[in-house]
């Protein structure tokens, strides 16, 4: 490796005009040839992650950043990630989750530098159209997958365009990408395992849309957890995730002769308004009702009673893909990554059913 | 104009491969130019808009969509907007607004097959230095401005880099870019006139951060409205727009010796918090507390009692921005846009004060 001590010492360079700034100032403060600073900048192997930091902060502190186009040209890459939404637009403004794992992505992008190119679009075909268009255009490096569907024909598309991939949790089919997954399954057993301990037994779950592996995978764990507890299947309705689907579901089940005692929702905007329907029906939460909810978001806290939930940290889960898909980028594979698994969260929304 | 209305008889190149589709095609089947197809797909002035629809149809149709190389080689554009967002990744998680606001942009960038470039920062310099990155490296053709500070320092900045830029809302000094703004004063007004005529004398107000200009502005029309109503100025309390500081000023305001009866919030995350403290504390909502929020995100609607709120409808305002600034790039020159004023949107939250 080159390296040259005696130009490393602090000169007159290091507080000049940053526009004059060349990479030749770079390698010289930091004691490296300039194949070496473009080596760093462009993350190819051969570069320890030491010399690579020292790079990368004397080309801070000297104000200095490659123009995209050199790097892109020495590089073929866009410096860039894709996020593509398949959703209606007016249902993802209520889902704070996405937000959430955007936010944890930035956290990981902005310091390197890298942007994130969002896409939100009305259909799986849009969908697919657009990563072809993604990949002609060279726009993105790579991409992240969300809301997995069963045989999703996202897989297959990716996999032809050779497009670099991380699926937020494992797909149920063949597939080359690394997943970044953390189990929902424990947490969704717990909330059932402790809506039992506080005597419930008629136990009902508002289910998300079966398309979606998640919320299929949440499903199965309701009923196998309502099963090894000897309550039954527990009775489910499926929606479709959204924050109206949630409040109708509540609605038929409490007008039902025998409505349920708690009820297990499978993500938080519709816990709530669950609770909201509740209240307004004139059935107490959680004297009369008990409800739980998925995912944590921060209203979860702040409504009342604040809602018990399994903790899901979207934010956590854009970091850790982030880094995945970067590493995946940079050294072409990349390991999956298991978070730790979503826990149940106990706060005021659930307590012993009534007595009668 | 060119015209060929012979050539545009349906022929063989209709179903063959679209990988093979050339652009000679695209002007064969359109009955026009390769040179007008070219000037279509780049937005040049001088192709009437009728015959822009016909060449994109026919694109669409024969499956061919330039490259975005080719596209950018004769154009020098990026064909991507940006978005950079100052804000703690962990309040934006919260916030609905800009997730509404970004599925609006979304709704008009798509169909053009324009990308967002998204940006998460921590503080102001960083954004400064991002827009900076952004120009150097023709990532973007434009970007809208949000969250307006006083005398912000983003204004020279983007005059400077000559970046074409859309401004939410009117900034409070000269500023060379076109605002698509929405009036929030009205509907602050129209919560102080609602509550005062059910009879409230004990009207406060939770603010957001004075630093920004939508912050100050709701604060000054709440004051005035006080005012106009012979109601003194009102208890003010400010807070950095997040929930968590909604609900901690609602508890300040509440523990007070003589509480308001009624509260005007800057926001509907924090209005919705309000309610949730108050149910804590045995305040009943809307029996002991009246509450108002601003912007009528889905939940105002599922909590109980709904959120009596100001409607901001921010996806239209998306929608109203991406078109503006797309005029902006196309054009050279686009007008200031002012949109219906927010109004208030009367649900369950408030009603007349206690008799006591």
């Amino acid at each position: 490796m080159d390296s040259h001590p005696d130009s490393s010492t602090p000169d007159a360079s290091a507080s000049k005009d940053a526009a004059k700034v060349t990479i030749a100032d770079v390698a010289r403060q930091a004691g490296v040839s300039k194949g070496l600073v473009s080596f760093a900048l462009n993350d190819r192997p051969g570069v320890s992650a030491e010399t690579r930091a020292r790079i990368l902060s004397v080309a801070g502190l000297l104000g200095w950043t490659p123009s995209l186009r050199a790097r892109s040209l020495s590089s073929q890459r866009s410096f860039a990630l894709g996020l593509v939404i398949a959703r209606d637009p007016e249902v993802l403004g209520s889902d704070p989750f996405f937000t959430s794992f955007i936010a944890g992505v930035e956290t990981i992008l902005a310091p390197e530098g890298l942007a994130l190119v969002l896409s939100v679009v009305p259909d799986e075909k849009t969908e697919l159209a657009t990563y072809r268009t993604l990949v002609a255009d060279g726009r993105v490096d790579g991409v992240f997958l969300s809301d997995l569907r069963r045989d999703d024909a996202r897989i297959p598309c990716l996999t032809e365009l050779g497009l670099p991939t991380v699926t937020l949790g494992r797909p149920d089919q063949p597939s080359p990408f690394p997943a970044v997954s953390i189990d929902d399954t424990q947490g969704i057993a717990e909330s059932v395992r402790h809506l039992s301990s506080l005597g419930h037994r008629r136990i009902a779950h508002v289910a998300g849309s079966a398309a979606m592996l998640h919320g299929r995978r949440r499903r199965d764990a309701f009923t196998q957890a309502m099963q090894a507890a000897g309550l039954g299947q527990g009775q489910v309705v499926e929606t479709d995730f959204s924050i109206a689907a949630g409040a109708d579901a509540t609605r038929r089940l409490l007008r039902q002769a025998e409505p349920p005692t708690a009820i297990v929702f499978a993500n938080d905007p519709m816990a709530i308004a669950g609770i909201g329907v509740a209240q307004e029906l004139g059935v107490r939460v959680p004297d009369d009702l008990s409800i739980t909810g998925f995912d944590d978001i921060e209203f979860a806290r702040y409504v009342y009673p604040a809602l018990t939930t399994v903790g899901a940290t979207p934010m956590v889960w854009g970091r850790a893909a982030a880094s995945t898909l970067l590493g995946l980028i940079r050294t072409g594979s990349a390991e999956d990554v298991e978070l730790p698994a979503a826990r149940l969260i106990v706060r005021g929304s659930a307590s012993a059913p009534p007595p009668y």
